[in-house]
């Protein structure tokens, strides 16, 4: 039997504690968007530290402006040296009444198809994720006494609120950092039998403003028709956003915006997606994108425009007949390459003035941005990741794009000149960011076996 | 000394014994649309129940499915019969960080014209109003014992609620509460030296509903522009309410209306109004309502289409990149003479139907409605009510309209055939509804000296 061989029996028999550790980590509830979860972000960080150290990684919590970072170090070796990244923050989870089970108390929950869910908040973004690198390496260890190759790792716990502090932290600690490629598991498979590797994803850009009309809410009998509505003016503006053919309706949005390569295009034609089933199973049937543009696209290689939320004047109970003098949005926008973020959040301030009548005012605020990036596809490493997910899988893996956002990586790019890997196991119906979140134990296994795989095809001399 | 000039002498040297009980009064925060304050609603209807037994009236404070009424008879005596309407319920504070003092600590705050505000919520709308007639009766039985005609009163506590229980209230105490005529004070003055009684008003119809669109909230990275958006799609109706000038753009909305009588029209057009001084003292230079109408035609005589609120996806601290599946608004329409609110409902319901895409959904909650009102100008009350504001004034009372809607002087039409004199002493600039709502000393002294007059001149053979 090959080292190989054993460190994945190893993965097989040790599953069920694997899966122990995932749930003492989800326990821990790291929201980072919400100041009152600070001080579980940072049980979140030292949990992380104490595994990786009982590895004997060289792992410590780094503090940061915000919620701090965890930097491990493994022990050199010759060979390639790879940076795993990932976040140990979770997204809110309001709406709570919506949730079956409480987002912090992770549960098994077998599937009619033979699938079990591992639910919970995180379960899939990212916690589970970034775990089933961490058991692979215990694997090796365990099994080994080593791991084939040199790993360093990096987690972070503002992903889910923008990074703020990575890049900075990035800036002071380049040399520490430095490494010959990025490993990240956050993203998802092709479709539950093949693997896929993310060579693309979108930017973006994210504001909130504020239409301020008149100096006080008004009665709507007394001023009602002759006095501007602040909620109305926003709604207006809302409306003028997208074109009623999906596209974004703001003067020069698409300037410098190109097709997709034509390889990309050929190898996505190629791929089994049935665009029918990935709105029905969220409850839509119309694709909301650009007119003539396939579901495909219009989720990872075109820009768009997305209102997150919105409030203002009186939503409690009963009816207060007010004009109300102020409302607000939160929207982001994602952009693809060719797309200049700051550009972008110039025009759509210029847009949003170009609709203000002359008596009403807007503030603005500015919450993150990133540009779109795409990877090479011809590396020797990502030939050889690939490769082994094909075996472990037995499909060919995707090559595939994502409509989200890694902003760090585009850092790591600029700053350092690495490039990334993007390997994850999450499926697209993880409800991530929704109530219900949930990760396949499918992809939990198989993910830390397929990490085991490549560890050891990156340790090979090709 | 007549009789009259002796009750008027009475009134100006008790000014600051009513002023006391005004101030009690505003220190009961009766808010009917917010269920933690049923308890003050009723405190405040024992309140007023006390006052005019103390007057020797016989009150007696009456259940309601909702917030009690008040109902007192003075004694019967020959000559017309008046019913006093009031409510004692105020409008919600929020948002109370603009308030400059408590809202429910009443205050004097003397102004550089010499004027002297009464500072806090109800202060004008209603509590101030109604105390104005309360005041007169109270000088009246201090100074001849007697009240010169037969006088009854009703006040109900869910006014700034639609009036729910009104109607069945009415419908089950009609012999009760017949009158020749209804008086009401919840009305303005022309301006701080012109009276004023109220002939017209608007109608109103208020909705709230929410869209719906797939079945959970989504990550916009993942479903981003492919996935409908319930707050774009919100935006996009909201935004299509009204046309850019400033009409409404429902089909139909308009049927039935006509033009203002030239009657009015041409006494309107004599009054001194300076529509850029009622849109800048409020912080607004633009008129929002239909091109070519005067401000006065669009906030009296012509309907319109309000926001009062809206909410859906996330508003917390930080940011959360979500594509909301639900969003709602709260809405009302301002009606005219020849608009049914149950057919503007209808079509409302209809025009936002015909917005949604296939795959979103919406769903309705009807509130409170009523039709618009137009009181004869040429009864022997008001041409009475007229002169003798005209005396206390010095000025000749102005015949107005309101765009506000006081739907229970529709239903005594309808069901009791009583037509109503309103005469109110707020102003314009008063910020009911608002933050800092206040009453001007002014308008609560001369306003019970008005009703003081009105009385004797009700009393006297014509």
């Amino acid at each position: 039997m090959t080292r190989l061989d054993a460190v994945l029996d190893h993965v097989d028999a040790n599953l069920d504690a694997s899966l122990d550790r995932l749930f003492e980590l989800i326990r821990i509830p790291s929201v980072s968007t919400e100041p009152q979860y600070a001080p579980d972000c940072r049980r979140a960080a030292t949990w992380l530290a104490d595994q990786l150290a009982g590895l004997e990684f060289d792992a410590s919590v780094r503090d940061t402006a915000g919620h701090p970072m965890v930097v491990a170090h493994g022990p050199a070796t010759p060979g390639p040296h790879v940076l795993f990244y990932g976040h140990y923050d979770v997204q809110p989870v309001d709406p709570l009444a919506l949730w079956t089970t409480p987002p912090f108390e992770p549960s098994l929950a077998p599937q009619p198809d033979g699938e079990t869910f591992i639910l919970g908040r995180g379960a899939s973004d990212d916690k589970g994720q970034l775990l089933t690198f961490i058991e692979a390496c215990r694997a090796f260890k365990a099994v080994t006494g080593a791991l084939p190759i040199r790993v360093s790792m990096l987690f972070e716990g503002e992903e889910e609120a923008g990074s703020p502090s990575l890049g900075p932290f990035l800036e002071a600690n380049a040399a520490d950092l430095k490494a010959d490629t990025i490993l990240v598991c956050d993203t998802d498979m092709w479709d539950r039998d093949t693997p896929a590797i993310t060579t693309m994803w979108r930017g973006f850009v994210s504001e909130e403003f504020t239409i301020t009309a008149g100096d006080r809410d008004l009665h709507s009998g007394m001023f009602g028709s002759a006095a501007r509505n602040a909620v109305q003016l926003l709604g207006t503006i809302i409306g003028k956003l997208r074109n009623d053919d999906g596209s974004v309706a703001i003067p020069g949005f698409y300037d410098g915006v190109t097709e997709l390569p034509e390889a990309i295009k050929a190898q996505w034609a190629r791929l089994p997606f049935d665009s029918e089933k990935f709105l029905t199973d969220v409850g839509l049937s119309v694709p909301a994108g650009e007119t003539g543009r396939s579901v495909l696209e219009q989720v990872w290689a075109r820009p768009t425009a997305e209102v997150h939320g919105v409030w203002g004047g009186y939503s409690g109970d009963g009816f207060k007949t007010v004009i109300p003098a102020q409302a607000s949005a939160k929207l982001s926008f994602r952009l693809v390459a060719g797309q200049d973020p700051d550009r972008i959040r110039t025009i759509f301030r210029e847009f949003v003035q170009s609709l203000l009548p002359a008596d009403c005012t807007v503030s603005f605020r500015a919450y993150a941005s990133a540009p779109a990036e795409m990877m090479p596809l011809d590396g020797e490493l990502l030939t050889k990741a690939r490769a082994a997910l094909t075996t472990e899988w037995n499909r060919e893996a995707a090559l595939a794009g994502t409509g989200g956002s890694i902003p760090i990586l585009g850092e790591f790019k600029r700053r350092l000149g690495m490039d990334s890997l993007l390997i994850g196991f999450a499926r697209f119906d993880n409800r991530i960011h929704s109530p219900n979140e949930k990760y396949d134990l499918s992809s939990f296994h198989k993910g830390i076996r397929s990490w085991v795989r490549i560890l050891a095809a990156f340790g090979d001399k090709a």
